[in-house]
């Protein structure tokens, strides 16, 4: 074999590879979208079908040769062709560990979930959906114990979500928030709380609202030649190359803010995506590099730009050009206090700054409970309320806004949670390090988010996944990772917003 | 190899066709509704590699053997099974006469076609899309003559959309239409015109119209929780199993008139589909046997139920419940008088019944032109303008309401046409035999149309393709194909309407 012959056999089976994820991606996408209910059965063939031929080719003894070849010549490989080599044969090692049929079946258990868990929610139906949560978390131990077996299974999946994370690293990440959250929840509770009822009580039609989505697309600068936007019953962001993303969000006709903060989060996500280096496409290093990562971006523009004060001001005029009735006599500053109210509520997705982190450690805490044993499935939906009354001082009245909000388990995304503090903690040292070069609030002010969106680019998207996710932030802002920026962060805001 | 092993290796070889026409079907659906425009390539991309493996699949040496093991003991199988064998074998035979490259090269020229025709159809653009048009004939002649060599090619290309169709019966077929409708259009054209000036002037909000659409489809009895509705340029159907089946429309807010006969024309080739019989889920049995069987229930819905006089009565009061502003005042005979309203017109797909023949005989005798040479694909604005003031005798004033309008040749559906007149004809045959035992408008004027769906599903939906076209309808009708009663149909209805 010579280089070109093995870089040959590696790009063509590269190439197959994305396709058959494409495909995939697009049937799930359509089972979310437009899909008529009775449609999964048949779908969870064709995926089942289709991630068969991938695991097929991804596990190939003609691939693994050419990618072994080329490992053992990798001095003579430029640095982006030696990095996607060491990709692969990462990600090789773990799908070759699972048995065919195991890692087949998986996919056709998580189709049959998605469609279970839909349900099980707007009935409120826990039991139906209990038996797949089991098969998901059983499997993916058994997975995590194929790949690793001497390793803590939990601490193999924090780790494919985010390389190198452990349980003892997110315990403390977690310690070092709680520490300085539940105090300043605390203080915040004291106070008067924001008075944000002007928004409620009136119907904010979805039609309107579909228009307030491309508008606010269009602020962030997302290219909606490359990027459509779907409704779904929990937003997400799907990508299938770089001239091709989808955002979702989901209406609610009696609060506008919810579907807004919907857009503007998978927005962030699908920048990442939509700005992922041209030198990469095609290969196994486009698009972001981890779950943390993406969220560290999706965050930022839903909280650190718009959440932020000239954001609201640049946006509201036409907001209330949009629902003139709905918003008549409301001002800039009441919308800017109303979408930083800070109060323990049910819903993760429409939490605020402050008590989101508090959101993910309950889920953060189950899961580890459910792959050590110490939690078993038929308890989560008690589990769940008495930790939500623990860390937020609520009762939940119903496992639909409980135990079965989130989609996440049953699309098989479990260990994907500690994600979203840890972005939001990513992006808060980001915001600290582009402030040293960037006016940020006044870029915001001034419309042209341009001179945020360069510095993302530059420091983050472009890269795809170049380097792993921690090298990659470090590399941003020049310092290892410290949580304090985005505790200094939530302290400074709310203390304002709040006059503690 | 026995008959057990040669069967198994035939049903899961179909099942991967299956699962990998499922695939692409969904990406060209996507294609066609949520995906951003420069989405295109990487579609392609992947569809050239489905197809592909769909090409391998459908030629390999095992499946082929496979097949004609059982051929050859046919006596021992099920009719079904039989059936089945000879019409892979029939289509195996067109696949495998086309080279791989050739094959492939079709797919992914379609889904660029599709982009192009999109932009050129709003800019009405003809010099953009004609070298596509040109690909796009060029390569069906090229097929045509790989498949059968010694037959005219277009012969070839009707007799892939309805088996046994030739251009002397097609022909013979527009002529006894002709002789028929041109002296009749010329009567009803010399009376005082129908006022339909009613409905123009107002807005009708996309939003309302979308609850018409659920309504239409409730009515004519489509199961949603097996049907989804899309929105696209050009209203079409598609299908993937019998729980799976997808229509769409195309809203235009000054006339509702428009999506709803949409609605209820691709309403109708869903009822086909998802009514097939259940013993042939899965195999190549299953949905509508030929174009112009889906044609004449398609449009059996639209014009012989949704036409009539009852179905207008039905649904009136809805369509008043919902337009309250803008239809105030008047009756449903207006409606239905206007819903009839006979004049030739720019658009096939906005056709009232008595000229929409005429659209597809301008259409077919085109494509005859550019099958044997005698027509350029340069000179189609020319000609098809030409052929419009001789039949229609209007004057096109862009290629947008011109050769530009539909989306059958950037799909690939050269040949198609004719089935949409062939489709009305049989559907006319098969609505006289019905009126031998249902009171049909009676059924209408009930508003529980089961006594037509049932007729239809046990005389055409559930048999799939277990019979040829023309076998079927005759099986149905109980009398050879006889285009009389389509012209009779007309002439009764047009003569009533416009009191000749």
């Amino acid at each position: 074999m010579t280089i070109q012959e093995a870089k040959t056999i590696f790009r063509a089976n590269i190439a197959k590879l994305k396709a058959l994820h494409h495909a995939m991606g697009i049937l799930s996408f359509d089972g979310a979208t437009g899909a008529p209910a009775e449609s999964a059965e048949g779908r969870g063939k064709t995926l089942g079908y289709l991630s068969g031929c991938a695991y097929e080719i991804e596990t190939s003894k003609e691939l693994l040769e050419a990618a072994n070849y080329l490992k053992a010549h990798s001095g003579e490989l430029s640095a982006q062709d030696a990095r996607e080599i060491e990709v692969f044969l990462r990600r090789n090692e773990y799908t070759a560990s699972i048995p065919r049929e195991e890692f087949v079946g998986y996919v056709t258990l998580l189709n049959k979930a998605d469609a279970v868990w839909h349900k099980a929610k707007l009935d409120s139906d826990f039991a139906a959906f209990a038996p797949l949560i089991k098969d998901i978390f059983a499997t993916n131990v058994r997975f995590a114990k194929y790949y690793k077996p001497d390793q803590a299974p939990y601490d193999t999946q924090l780790s494919r979500y985010e390389r190198g994370l452990t349980m003892e690293k997110t315990d403390a990440f977690f310690n070092a928030l709680k520490e300085r959250i539940v105090p300043l929840l605390k203080k915040v509770m004291a106070k008067p709380q924001i008075d944000d009822s002007f928004i409620w009580g009136k119907v904010y039609p979805t039609e309107i609202q579909r228009k307030f989505t491309d508008y606010l697309l269009e602020v962030i600068t997302v290219d909606r030649n490359r990027c459509g936007v779907g409704e779904t019953e929990h937003p997400f962001t799907t990508f299938f190359n770089k001239k091709d993303v989808r955002v979702t969000t989901h209406y609610h006709e009696e609060n506008p803010v919810y579907s807004m903060y919907s857009v503007i989060h998978e927005g962030g996500h699908a920048l990442y995506e939509l700005h992922s280096g041209d030198e990469l496409e095609g290969t196994l290093l486009s698009g972001g590099v981890s779950m943390s990562v993406h969220e560290s971006q999706s965050r930022f523009m839903e909280n650190y730009v718009g959440r932020s004060r000239p954001f609201i001001e640049l946006i509201f005029p036409k907001m209330q050009e949009l629902f003139p009735e709905q918003l008549k006599g409301v001002t800039a500053e009441q919308m800017y206090l109303a979408v930083n109210k800070a109060e323990p509520s049910l819903i993760r997705t429409e939490a605020d700054e402050l008590t989101y982190a508090l959101h993910v450690l309950v889920r953060y805490e189950i899961e580890k409970g459910l792959f050590d044993g110490s939690i078993a499935v038929e308890e989560l939906p008690r589990i769940w309320n008495a930790k939500y009354k623990e860390y937020l001082g609520i009762d939940v009245p119903d496992d639909r806004r409980g135990v079965l909000q989130d989609s996440h388990w049953s699309g098989g995304n479990v260990g994907y949670f500690p994600s979203y503090a840890l972005g939001s903690a990513y992006g808060a040292q980001m915001l600290a390090k582009m402030k040293e070069t960037v006016d940020v609030d006044a870029a915001v002010a001034s419309g042209d988010l341009r001179p945020i969106t360069g510095w993302l680019e530059a420091h983050i998207w472009k890269y795809g996944k170049l380097y792993d996710p921690m090298e990659l932030l470090e590399k941003a802002v020049g310092a290892p990772f410290d949580p304090k920026y985005f505790t200094d962060y939530l302290e400074e805001k709310f203390t304002r917003i709040y006059n503690l």
